[in-house]
Parts: C-alpha cells; sequence; structure tokens
C-alpha cells in the first residue's frame, strides 16, 4: 500500500515548502519537488498544510478518578484525538495504591487490547505509592517496557499525592534509568487546608475549586520539583502549567540551562476563572486542575511559549460526562471529578488563535505539538516530523476550512465540550497513521485497532545525541 | 547536471535522519531513504552528515578601514568561507562618508564582478552618515536592490560611529521599510575618552585595547539600541556579542519576546583578553573590536546559545596581515586595524567544541550557522536547510575527520589565523553551492563566478509568515 | 534664645519616641524624657510629630529656561518650601553656555543674596558645555566652594543636553573630586526627533509632550548613565525617576550595590498622563519633564520607595505660571515651558497619601524626604535628623490638621497649583530653621534672610564613614 | 540609681553624633550636647562608640536536643552574651512532642527562673507537633503570654520536622494572631535520604554533613516558606540564610515587597565548607545547619546584608561540647550534634571584618544586631536604640581595643570556639542592661538575675505604625 501526497506545504518544527510525499510500508520513503511515481493513492494536498502527526503526551483515559472513571476508553480516546488531527498519544498508566507497576502496566495493556485504538499509544507510568505495593526496584525495570517516563502528583492530598520523600526517591531512580519524571504540581498540604476551610464556611460552589488552589500553590510546587529534580540529577517536565507563578520558575530554569521544560494546555490559554462561575452549575464543567485562572496569565503563558520557557502543548484530556459524573459534586465542590474534554480540539484551537492570529509561527505550531512533545518522550525520529524513514503520521490539514467545536459533533463520549461553539479557521482534512488512513474529510476510515502500542526510547537518547532513524 | 547524495545523516535545524538527495538544476529535488535514480555524480555520504550550506551574515572583505584594506577580497575570502562549509555570505557595503547609498553598492558589485566569488553573496548597507551623502530618502530605497538590512556602528568615533540622532532615524526608516536594523554596539564616546587617557598615560600596548574597551561600554550601548529599536518598531540584530554585560540586555528583550536578537563569534567563545599580552606584539593579532573578555564570559556565551538568548554565530572576518596590517599599531595599541581572521573555520570550531564536547547539539549548530541567519536574513528558505526545492547548497562533513587549523593551509590571503594549531576533529569533505561542487576532499573545483549576488527579502517576509520557495 | 519644644513624638528615619527638646544657639542642645529647663520660648509638641525638617533637593528657583524664567524667586520659593515643612533647598546653579562655572555661581549667590531666602539654601552645578566657557578643570575646583554635586541633562536637545563624551568627561572629573553626579535622563537625540515628526503631523497639544517621550527613552538614558558611572567611578543620582522603564536600571544598580540611586517627585506618583488631555489648555499645567505616565507605573514607584530602589523623594520644583507662561505654548506643545509647582506639597501630599493611607511608614517619610536626601548631598548630619549638635531644622506637624491645597493659599507666586482641591490630613504647625521660627500656625514670622548658603560635604564623607557632628 | 555617659559617639541604625546620655531609673533620660547633671556614676565614653544593646534572637540554650542537651544555660549564655555587648536573647522555647505549648513555656520560665539571667530574655515557641499535645487553639493562646512568634523545622526529619500541613496551619494561625513565623528552612524528606545514602555509601567524616545538605535544598525550603506565608497571609522569618540559593528567594519576595525577611549568622559570613574537613575531627566543630557553604556564598550574604534583601545578623548560638557532645558522631556524622558556638563574637566580628573593612557602615551594624531584630520582635522601642524612654541597654564600644577570641578565655561553656584565635580590633567596655552595669572593663560586675524575661509586643505593632515608648 502506497500513498502520495502531492504539492502540500509540508511544515515542521523549522522548515516550510511546498513538496510531493510518497509513503510506502507506512514510512515517508520519498520527499520530492514533484514525484510522478504511481501510488495505491493519491491525496491532493494542494493549497494544504502537511504536517506531522500531533503527539498528544498527556491524557487520561478510562482512568479510575474520584469514585468514577473518565468517559473516554481507547477507542472513543483515540477516535476523537484522530478527529482531531493527533495520531499518537501517551496515557497516564495509574498504579493502583497497593499494586505493583506490573501489575499497573498490564492492567493498561488490557485496556488498549480490548479497545482497539485507532491511533499509536504509548504509557506513562504515575506512580501513586511505593510502600504498599511497588518498589522502587520494580520501578527502575519499567523503562525497558518502553514506559520511559514516571509521574507523580503532589496534589490531590490523601488520594494519588505523594510525599516529598517518595518524589526525590522517584527522582533519583529516574537519574538512573533514563525515565523523564513529570509532575503535577501543586501543593496538595495547603490546598486541603483552604478546601476544608471553604467547606467548612459553606462555600460549595464550582469557582471555589479555583479560590482554594490560588496560582502560588502551583508556583511553589513546580519550583519544588525543579529544585529537586536538580538534586536528584533527574531531568523534569511540568505538566499542564497554568500561570505565572509557575512559568517563573519554569523560566528560571531554563535560562540555567537545567534539564526541567513544561508544558501548558488549551484550557489555560483560552479559558479563564469567570467560567467556574457560570450559573445552574455550568461552572461544573470548568473544574479541571489546575483550575483556569484569571485572564491576565494568558498573555503570560502565549509569551512563555514564544519563548520557549513552555515547551509543549498537551490536552491534559481527562474527560468526564457533566450530566452524571460532574454533578456529584452539584453540592460540594470538591466532589467534582476534577478533569476537562479536550483531546480532539488543540490543533483546531492553536491554528486558529495561535497561528492566524499572529501568536505564534506556523512551525513552532508543529514543535509545540509534535515535534517536542515526540522528542521528549522518546518517540522522535520516528514520530515528530516529516522526514525520509519517518513513520508515516501526517496530517494535511485545511487551513481555510471554517469549522464549529461543538459535543454534538465532536467524538468524545463526553456530553459536553471545553469550547462549546467556538468558530475557528482551519481543520484536518486527512489523518495518516503510519500510512493508514485513519480520517479523511471528516469520516472515520480507520481499521479498529490501526493503533498500536508504542515503546519509547529513554529520554535524551533521540534529542540530543543524533540518533537516526535506522539506528 | 545532477548529483545524488547517498546515505548521509542528513542534520537539519530540528531533524536527523539518513537519506538520499538529488540534486538537479541547482535545487533539492527529491530526498528519499534510498534513491536509486541515475545521476551524473553519486557522492556516497555514508557516515558523514549532509547539512545545509553555512550562512556567514558578518564579513568585511576587500572593506577599507583604518587607513588599510582588509586583506581578503571576495576571491580569497569566498574561497576561504567554501573551505570551511559556509556557502553564502552576506558582506557589509561600507557607505564611505559623503557617498551615496547607491553609489556604495555600485562599489561593492564591483568588488564581485571583478572577484568572481565561488559562493553566494549578498550585502547588507552600513550607514556612516546621513548628510553629505546618503539621504533617508535614498535609504528607504535600497531594500528594493535586494539589500534588506541597515548596519550601524555605535563605535568607532571619529570614523564610522553614528549618534543617537543617526540610529533612531535609520531605525525608524527601517521600521518602514522592513529592512533589520544591524548595530554594533559599543559605546564610542566613552571608548574614545578611554583611549586617548591610555595613550597619554604611555600604554601603547594591545592589551589596552581591551582595557579601554570594558565590557560594560558594551552592554550600554547594546541596550541603548534595542530601546531605542523598540521605540522606533524596528526589529534589530546585535552583531558580535562578546560578554555577559551585553548578553543581560539581550536576554531580557529575548524574554519579553521584542524583536531583538544577537549573535555572536567563535573568537568570543574562544580566545580571552590574555591573548593580547602575547609577547612581541603577537597580542596585536587578537585586536578585533569588541575585544576578547576575560574567560568566564565564556560560559555565559554558550549558556546564552543553548537557551536561544543568542540566535547565531557568524564570523566577523575581517581580515588583516600581522606583518604590514596589524603592526602598523606596534607603538600605538590605537593605530592597529581592528579585525579578525576566522571565516573558514567557524564550523571546525563549533562541531569539534560545541557538538563533539557536548556544548550544543547538532541541530543547534546547523540552526546557529545555518538556518537561523538565513531566516534573520531574508535567504530562507532558499538558503539555510535541507528540503525540496531549496538550493542546493550542502556540506559533505566528515565527523571523523581530524583537522589542524593553521595559516600555512588556510585559504584567506592574511598570515596568520586566530586558531593556529587547533586541533579538532571534523570537517567538510564535499561543498555544493547551488548544485555546483566547490570543494571536494580538500580541494577547489569551483568555476571563477560560480557564485552569484543574491538578492534578499525584507526581514521577517519568510520567517513567520510561512511563505513557501515558489512563492 | 532658646526654644523648648515639649511633649511630641520625636520621629526620625529610624526612631519614634516621645520627648522633649531642647533648641539653644540653632542647634538641639537637649533632648530628654521630660524637660524643666526654662527657655524663651516653649511649643507644645503633644500630640504632634517632631521631624526633622524636609530636604529638597530638587529645585529650580529664577531660572532662565525654554526662554522665560521660573516664576518662584529665592524670596517666594523659599517661603514656599517653609510652609510645607522645608528647610532646605538644594538648587540647581546652570551655567549658561559660554560661561565659567564661577560665573554660574556668582550669578546664583547673587540671587540668594538679593532674595533673602527664609530658609537655608545649597547649590548643584548644572554642567551645559565644557568648550566654551567652563572647563573640566574649572569643574573639579567647585566642590570646594561647598557646591558638591554636578548636575547633567541627557534630553533638552540643543538647549542644555550634553552628549555621552560631556557625560562621561564630568563623571570623571566627580570621581576625582568627590562629587556626586545627578542626571536629567531622557534619550534626547530620539525624542527630539520623535517631537518633530508628531508636529509635522499637526499634533500640538499637551497630550504629545508625554506621547513624544515614551517611557523607553528615560529608561534607556537611567540605564545608560549609571552604566557610564560605573566605568567612570563615580556616584550617580538619577533625579525624577518617572515610570517602571526607569525603575528597573536603578533597581539592577541597587541589587548588584552599585554607587547609583534614584528619587521620584509628588508629579510621578499622584498625577497621570490623563492630566494632560484636559481640556482649554488645563493639560498645559502639566507640561513637566518627565512626563506624568500610565497610572500603572504609580504602583511600581511606591514600590521602589518601600523596598529603597529609589532613595528621595523631592520636588523638582520648576514653577511657571499657566497664564502668560505656559501659554507660550498653546499652539505648540514643544513650546510650552516644562516644569511643575510642588515644592510646597511634598510633605502633605506623602503624609496623607502615604503614611496615612498605608503606602509607607512614616520613618520612612522622614527618611525620604529630610534623611536621605541630608546624607545624599553632604548635609548630614547638620541637616536631616533630630539629635543633638543637629541644627535646630525642625517641623512640629499635626497629624490631625485637615488642610486643602491651593493656588489661592499657596505661597509661590505660580498661579496654578498640580494637586489644586486636594484635600489632606496633616500640615506643619510650627518650623524652626537653626532655632529661628520661620512659620508658626499658618503664618510667616521669619526674618527675611533668616536663610543662608549652607556649604556641602563631598559624597560620602557623612554618609558611611560616620563622621559627626564636630568633626 | 542614675548613670552618666559622657562624650560618646552616639550610633543608632541612622545616626552618628556625639552626646552625653544621662540614665535614670532604668531608662534614657536625656541626651544632650554636653550634660552637666550629677549622676551616682559616669562613664567616660570619649572616643568610644555608645551605642543600644545588641539583641539576638536566635539562641538555643539549655536546649535538649540530639540526645544530649545544649552545653550553655541561662546563666553561661546570658554571662558569654552581656561580654559580647548583648543586652536581650530570644531563645527557642521547644514543645517537646506530646507536651502542651503552656507547658513548654512553663519549662522555660523554670529554666530562666533557675538560671537568673544576666540579660533580658524573650521566648519564641518552637511547634514541633499539633496532634499530640499542641493543639492550634492552644498556640492561639502563645501571644498573649508576651511569645508572639512561631517557630517551625523544615528539616531533622524524625525529630522536630513538621510537614507542610502542619507549618500551614501555624501558618494562619500566626496570620490571625499577628505572631511572626519563624522557619528553619531546609528540605528534610530529600536530606534524609541523601543521608542515609551516604552512611550506606560508608561516608562518615563531618564534610558530609555539608555534601547531603546541597544548597538547593535550603533555597528550595525557602521558597516554599515564602511562598505558603503569603498564602497564609503571615508573616515570615528565614532564620540562618546560609547561601545563594536561599537568599534568592528571599530577595524576590523583599523586592516585591511580601511580608517575609530573612537573617544570616557570622558562622556563613565567616567560614566556609572546607572547615568541615579539618583532620582529627576538629571538623566536627563546624557541624551546625545548614552547614558552612563553599566560600563563593559569603560575597552573597554580605551583598544581601547590605541591599536589605538579608535584615538581621544573628547567632543561631547552640553550643556543645567538642569533648564528649561533637564526639558522639566521630564515627558517623548524622550523630555529631548539630550546632555552633557564638553568642559572645557577634559584635567582634561584625564590627572587625564589615564595618573596620568597609563591607558596612556603623550605622548598619547596629540596625543589623539590634534595631531590627528589636523591631522584628517586638521589643522596640524599648530595645533597639539610643533614645529617650528607652531601656538604657547600652553598650560603650571601643572600636580600637585588640581583642583576640578564643574558648580559653570566652564566658560559653564549650570548649571550643568557631573562631578561634581570631584576631580583631574593637570590644565592648561597658555594657548596661535597663541602667545596670553588667560588664565593665572585661570584668562581669552583674548582679545575679539582672535580667528579666520580657514580654514581646506582636509583630507590626511597633514596626510600623510608630507607637511609642509611653503607649
Amino acid at each position: 500500500m502506497s500513498t502520495l501526497i502531492k504539492g502540500g506545504r509540508v511544515v515542521t518544527a523549522s522548515d516550510d515548502y511546498i513538496g510531493d510525499i510518497l509513503v510506502e510500508s507506512g514510512t515517508i520513503s520519498l520527499i520530492g519537488a514533484s514525484l510522478d511515481t504511481a501510488a495505491d493513492k493519491v491525496v491532493d494536498a494542494a493549497g494544504k498544510y502537511v504536517m506531522p502527526g500531533a503527539v498528544d503526551p498527556h491524557t487520561h483515559l478510562e482512568m479510575p478518578f474520584g469514585g468514577t472513571v473518565t468517559c473516554d476508553d481507547f477507542t472513543s480516546g483515540t477516535v476523537s484525538a484522530a478527529f482531531g488531527g493527533t495520531t499518537t498519544l501517551v496515557d497516564f498508566c495509574l498504579q493502583i495504591p497497593g499494586e505493583s507497576f506490573a501489575q499497573a502496566l498490564e492492567n493498561w495493556h488490557e485496556k488498549i487490547d480490548r479497545c482497539k485504538p485507532v491511533i499509536d499509544v504509548g504509557f506513562h507510568i504515575a506512580i501513586t505509592d511505593l510502600n504498599k505495593g511497588g518498589t522502587l526496584e520494580d520501578l527502575a525495570k519499567v523503562p525497558a517496557e518502553g514506559v520511559t517516563s514516571y509521574k507523580v502528583f503532589m496534589a490531590y492530598k490523601g488520594a494519588v499525592m505523594v510525599d516529598d520523600e517518595t518524589l526525590f526517591q522517584v527522582m533519583r531512580t529516574a537519574a538512573e534509568t533514563g525515565a523523564l519524571v513529570m509532575v503535577h504540581a501543586e501543593n496538595g498540604d495547603a490546598i486541603d487546608i483552604l478546601v476544608k476551610d471553604a467547606l467548612a464556611a459553606g462555600h460549595t460552589e464550582p469557582i471555589w475549586h479555583a479560590r482554594t488552589r490560588p496560582p502560588i500553590t502551583e508556583g511553589e510546587a513546580t519550583n519544588r520539583a525543579i529544585q529537586l529534580a536538580r538534586v536528584a540529577g533527574a531531568p523534569l517536565y511540568v505538566v499542564h502549567v497554568s500561570c505565572k507563578e509557575a512559568i517563573d520558575p519554569v523560566a528560571r530554569a531554563r535560562e540555567a540551562d537545567w534539564d526541567a521544560w513544561g508544558e501548558t494546555c488549551p484550557q489555560y490559554l483560552f479559558i479563564d476563572e469567570t467560567a467556574l462561575e457560570q450559573p445552574n452549575f455550568e461552572g461544573g464543567k470548568y473544574v479541571y486542575t489546575p483550575p483556569p485562572r484569571p485572564k491576565e496569565h494568558q498573555d503570560h503563558l502565549w509569551q512563555a511559549l514564544r519563548s520557549d520557557m513552555l515547551s509543549v502543548v498537551s490536552t491534559d484530556h481527562c474527560p468526564f460526562r457533566w450530566q452524571g459524573q460532574k454533578t456529584l459534586g452539584q453540592d460540594d465542590f470538591s466532589k467534582i471529578p476534577n478533569g476537562g474534554v479536550g483531546i480532539e480540539n488543540r490543533l483546531h484551537m492553536l491554528h486558529h488563535f495561535g497561528v492566524r492570529e499572529g501568536r505564534i509561527s506556523l512551525n513552532r505550531m508543529v514543535e509545540l505539538v509534535s515535534t517536542a512533545p515526540a522528542k521528549f518522550f522518546g518517540l522522535y525520529p520516528k514520530k515528530g516530523t516529516i522526514a525520509v524513514g519517518a513513520d508515516a503520521d501526517i496530517v494535511v490539514w485545511d487551513p481555510e476550512k471554517p469549522f464549529t467545536i461543538s459535543a454534538q459533533t465532536h467524538h468524545s463520549n463526553s456530553d459536553y465540550t471545553l469550547f462549546e461553539g467556538t468558530e475557528v479557521v482551519g481543520a484536518p482534512e486527512v489523518v495518516l497513521v503510519r500510512g493508514q488512513t485513519i480520517v479523511e474529510y471528516g469520516e472515520l476510515v480507520a481499521e479498529p485497532g490501526a493503533g498500536e502500542f508504542v515503546r519509547r526510547a529513554a529520554f535524551g537518547e533521540t534529542l540530543t545525541a543524533g540518533q537516526t532513524i535506522e539506528a
């Protein structure tokens, strides 16, 4: 099976040129100014962007959390991702306290075996406990399974939060195994007290989710994680940076050339704290963590994306239905399952409001959603660029197509979306994963199970050393 | 004429993969995992890097200065450049006070017409006077000649230095014409007094070149240029940043996302102030401006290159012979023609001490010497990358080849080099300019005049807007 | 003649206690918890603050400027100052181009001889020209006249502005003579072009005074002065810092412990740019330089005063009448004489809006208006504190007295005031200069000529070395 | 009993003048240029400094710690302090886990009742546990006992360390009660792991005390405390700042005008990490926490003291004998009781190496050791200055007296001192506490029990509001 993509504007993290691309056996075999090779299928990409498929390194599919389970599994989740131009995701495999890491991985493999994803899938391991099941020794073996990143939560006290001892031990293990440490950075101890106090004072509405998690609590934990990782000698990736207070320590680390980086997500670039105040519990839709912030933080986030103080835009797709799930917290904001819906719209939003409105360049968008996450998470150069030898994970993007975001048309199982009604210009036209057409002109055409589990290289192996595809 | 470069490791600013490259009619027509196309010539690049030809945006060839003329013309200068892997340079066309800008350009065109360069050549216009010849109106017409950058000197009082009025007027014109303003940033007024005082005190040795140009005088002027450019609305490029004091204001601008950037040069990364103290007037070889700095500045420069606070490495090749030229200042450091010899060794030094010793990645080296200068100076995507449609300006680089830098073997007319005797590993094997082989296995094989004058696009047209090769 | 001030709350830069003060022979001879000494006069200060008389280091009395002369001489100016609690001022003795410094000093001595000031008066020398009259050699002799500070203007091109050469030479002379260099920091070259352009575009209204002097032009010059002073080895005092862009370089200097400091003035703390837009040319009243800034700068100024990034609050009293003087620029903002009216209201404003509203402490107010300027300008410990041996320059301040600022009641000759109609709480009740009562319960009771010319010590002699009053 | 101190140079935080001081009934009743009042005792202070007695807000007397007890009680400790010019100390009353705060205070009152201190003594309460004895409700009552500061340890895991929950709760309580929160800032979790690892690797020597407590672990915790205090709304005082990494977050807080400050101690200004490497377990003498740092940190500390980024110099006197106490850890650095000996030499060291060598001014020394701690800890204006109405806590200091620091002559019970053999110029001649002569010309002349427990005002009551002595 071969595919020829003709006449598109090929856009990578640093390049932008008109060319034809030939895909054979799942990889890109030829790039030419004008190819007349015969192919099983020809895609006319004239006037379109031909970009590497997006990589989403932050999703929570079919994850038990807060007494319920996220409402997308690896079927609906990967279909939704594909419709948004994402061709690989890396999901958090969550250790249930008491469970070994091997068991946790087995659970997650079962999910993808059962759900037959349509895009490629990798895992991070999320450590919640080192005493009752998993051990540091076991953790050290996880990277050999192609799972080369360790996630820890500094918040959610009494649930998945770890203390500094566990955090630091995980970091020291990572320093030895080449894993990248990922942190959810908020001071869970302080937040726990603020939440209890707010509830004691009778504050139950969704806005109190934000009021009990002030930006400083995120900034503090971000700094703490960065400093401890420096002592441990581990590389660090701070997830979902939402505010200036958290950008600042990441920026100090970047300027000092420490091995610490940060990502943000569309829900911080486009939604502000006032969303939580929507009446009739509509505000509950925006209860994700960190919470949406006052609007002035958005400018800081864009600035950080431009100056590479923040390096990736992921989705932190952690979907719950409003009816029946979010409403669990109708009378107590602390009982609202935390998470937002967004796996499908990352490129829609970034392309329209980022690129078209001049906040970032087209190259930078590709870097933020594809090349950089592929490099951070050991997927590059198979993923994350358009180059011969690379997996043919390709998005043909129509930069002029009007599109309206809506839960009525999205492919997540959630009954709402964070950007309902937003009108953008620009949408995917054809999406390929390893040469297979997954989405085409708005239709899902993938075979179930078109996606595969993807083993990832250790941190840094592909980032700096010039390791080649063949290697 | 077609050329097939087989099996090399293709390295761009963001990518790194094994592939074959077919060159036809001067441009890259095909990139494949494995091409079996017939070609007039085949280059075996197995085990080699295949990189975009380097762009040197800062040279002074056959330039009258300090009562003499730089000792490389566009013949020797471009041959020397080619031997170092540079395939395009942008030279400073210097307005002689009293001369119109049109006349200055005509003078410089005459030089390249006469000298038959072997690599491509563009011009910046250097404004020294707005009152006696050139006018702002004339200056506004220069970009239409393909010369889209304005250079001003804030130092060399009594010679080429301009005052803030001229500087600011040039910036305001640039804001209208889309030209990029380049500044040599040193406070010439203060330096002039320091020099006079030093001479009055009987200090005549080369080291006093550095002592009368303290880092603060560079830092101050750098900040001034950045601030004034911000008021004027002009993009700014600070040449030859040499010290922490000058990095700081550039870094503040980068962090604030202002349109201001900086370059540095190998002579600041590798040579320190003590070189000026070499006996027997050997120190005179290192009299360039800004002067070499105390060694601790070098770490700051590398750090700035890594964090993109500095964006380009150029050479500021401004060659004089030691015998007969540098010696003009044997009894008075202020009479030593200012400038260093380096057009041929930029990649040698950066590859060995930067990439091999782990200070920067290979991708970053390509970005610093090729992609970034091509983008800043309106050459991209014809120059600065390996992509179909781009000019076939290609360096096949042998990363394992031992090489010793020496004036005895270099191709500059100068009788010395800044890095005499330095042993490196890594050197160009084959250098192509628009598909023509210029240097091959250590031999010059170019036709005289293989290089052409290259018209450059206005600043930013190719940098952010995604303009394509065809456009 | 002796005076006993009983029962007041004595407030210095660091202390605050209840005590009685005995004044004899013009100095403070005794401080006691409760004095029963007989005295010629007793002031009941119960419930009042007893503070050192304020020192105003920035006034322009009877100064020719912009084709006219400031409307307060040393009579009205010092009376107005006294009514505001100021007991010493240091005025700018302005060298007329072509004039020697000795001549300039003579001119200024003539003014005070003629005008019989009621408070003590010192001079700074303002250098406008080093080529046609004053020389560096002459300048070096000025401190011996008790005039130990050199002022230069980096703005007002074509009038009093000096270039960097003159600026740097003055600084180097100061480094030798122990004088403190004071700069008016704005980039006059850039401003001159912006003004011409604005006028050419038909913009003549007062608001264009601000629009042609953007904050960056002040920030740039501030940084330049600080850097050059550092190279020269001279201490530097930046006058009338008005905006964040200028605070930043001062703050960097403070943090690095460089010998550079800054002052601000009430007109920057309390008036914003919109004042210039008042109709019917009322905006012309607010044409002073730097101009009032957008309101957000005020918070930065207060913050800088609190953290000692700014060290003094002076008035920059440079008074013109609205009718007949300001109106010279009715049709051309660039012809409006630059300056504001404020010598009388510095403490009124700072006490009410600073101390009472919690922005600064009472000690800090005393430091900002009295102790710090006395130390910077070689007046301490004779001036600037309440201590035995010090000059009995004392303000008995009623912290609860309501007071309305108005040109109808102030003592300046100007027909308007910057703070017309502002209602404050707190005003001076009794003001002593070297033991003589100058103002008492709202009446001027001074003998004409009660004030004297005051010779000032060199910079730093009294600031750090612990020089005592007797020494 | 009255005392007249004649002819000295009176030095306060802001003033410096020659004057006579009359002390009556324990307070300063009169300050005069020249007093001829009769007095019971006359001290000739000609040529001497007359300074407010120093306040040491950081001592650990007779404190159980690490399985032993500090070797100075309130007898030897206060005598030693007095010989160094300290007239008030504030000691840490340490809650034994399980104990109520009332009980802890009772224990500490018993110590001073028994020991009869010769200088005034206040307490901080150190919270080690909120669950088994002390409660937040009880803690809220402590300030009413005149104990208005809460101390928590973020290090010493398994001993006195608290987690963030306790830290934050203490801060919130402080926000309500007006107490000042004091933190020992080090990340105890990370250090605990580093220590265990070092011991497991066979590293037992004293130098590993420093190697297992890298500066980042202090910097991190310092930032964390500052951020959490900001969220809680509590004022914060960071004790014993030892390194640049910890100065940085304090400096950011100061610049932002947050209510957070820091102190340092002589052992960080004068001793560096290499001291721990002294042979024959001599290095064990320098095991205090944080540990001495690499020498380059000392410049940062001095700079921070000058720019008021650090606000106080205390001693953290926590004395152990070398023989028998320090030697407990001869085979295991983690068993060495942590603490240093220094209560007697703070002014000796600061005066000689700070003031005489030009690092700080004399006024600043007085501020750092007396005025600032008195203001921070609710002792001002009774303590901390020379003013009428203030307690007559006075040091007559001979600035020219040679003095050699030695354990053979000091008054601590310890058998060593941190500065053994250091020769300084400058020492106390006469020390008064509330008018009583305690030390005179090298002899202890105090009555036992001359010192009293001193109740302290809540934070800020005396700092900013201008509360007077009578109030």
